[in-house]
């Protein structure tokens, strides 16, 4: 039987919504593994939208939704609509939609809000014992809700090739344990049935943070 | 020495721009492979924005160089700056703004005009004997510039799998030589140092689409 498999997105484009080679990553292991696929995102405004090419905020309004469209090839689900018995495991690529879009973590930190519809699937995919599978800055997500798991977002010394390190320690703030794992490895919180890597969180090559990113999808569906 | 590739971007978004997963496929083999990698795409208005949920154009106006930044993390620049003799190969990936962007076919099909900055940077590769990679959609350009070429866009019978098997006619009437390939499959037209291969032209998993990218990069790195 093929894995059903939730994909949540949060945008198109890394500065303000979901970044896309994460998610591309997570199609194409998911697809190679044989896995079915359904692709959500909240049916809302962005937070913001970035000018890609200079980093900063532009007056226009986009809608999360059709954005994330822009990766599923039209192929996306309100997320208010997911219903976690279809599913055997859900997975979140990262990008600072994670944090404007799925919660206002860019602007609050550890004291963030999580999107309603986000909080309530990850808490019903937990509940049920389903995995989740997370990478790059979504483990914000299930270390806000769920304390005391445990998660990676790489490594918690800044340095050249590790430079958000500092969310590390946010991690623990919020009573998580934090593990530090290098881009192609992860973490398993067997327990809470987290998979957690660091993607672009680290300053690495592109097929680095594909190869990390396939594990995380590997050890995702073992657990479903 | 590692190869420098130019890669040409057309937006962010299969209806109106790059399709993602194409160009994050060839920036993840390009990775693999060891190459140095520029991107690139014009300064200038798309043609339309597609809303990609419902697959129908808006009122909006979007740049092709800032939506470019998406797929490209804000590392992208203007293809007017394109300097053929600091690369030694150049990769143009599908989607819609193919046929938009860099140029109009999707409304004059063989009739079309190509962008100007696409036409010398492909008639400049080719005079210097520097390979180019295409896939999908993108083969249209070197057919208009080079009649005469050997290209593949996939299969030329329209079935389920193929639903755009018509382009295949197109490049016909433009003169060159259609060759059918599968999705995992390229051809290189050693003489003109072409290697193109299908992608999303066949309605194939993501993962099929993604290794028959694999063989267009190494097949392009081999022939710089």
């Amino acid at each position: 039987m093929a894995k059903r498999v939730a994909v949540i997105l949060s945008g198109c484009g890394v500065y303000d919504g979901t970044e896309v080679h994460e998610a591309s990553a997570i199609l194409v292991h998911l697809s190679r593994a044989g896995a079915k696929v359904q692709m959500f995102a909240p049916n809302a405004d962005q937070m913001h939208v970035v000018n890609h090419c200079e980093g900063k905020p532009t007056e226009e309004k986009r809608n999360i939704l059709q954005e994330s469209a822009r990766i599923a090839r039209g192929e996306v689900t309100d997320l208010a609509k997911l219903d976690v018995s279809a599913f055997d495991a859900a997975i979140i690529p990262g990008g600072f939609g994670v944090a404007k879009n799925l919660s206002d973590w860019a602007v609050k930190n550890k004291d963030c809000a999580i999107q309603p519809n986000v909080e309530k699937v990850i808490k019903d995919f937990h509940k049920a014992g389903k995995p989740l599978g997370m990478c790059c800055i979504a483990p914000i997500l299930a270390g806000k809700i769920l304390p005391g798991c445990e998660l990676t977002v790489g490594q918690d010394k800044q340095c050249d090739k590790w430079p958000y390190a500092q969310t590390a320690g946010a991690l623990k703030d919020l009573g998580c344990k934090h593990v530090n794992k290098d881009v192609e490895e992860v973490h398993v919180d067997a327990k809470n049935k987290l998979v957690t890597t660091s993607a672009f969180m680290c300053n690495a090559p592109i097929h680095k943070v594909y190869d990390g990113i396939g594990v995380m999808v590997k050890e995702t569906l073992k657990l479903a």
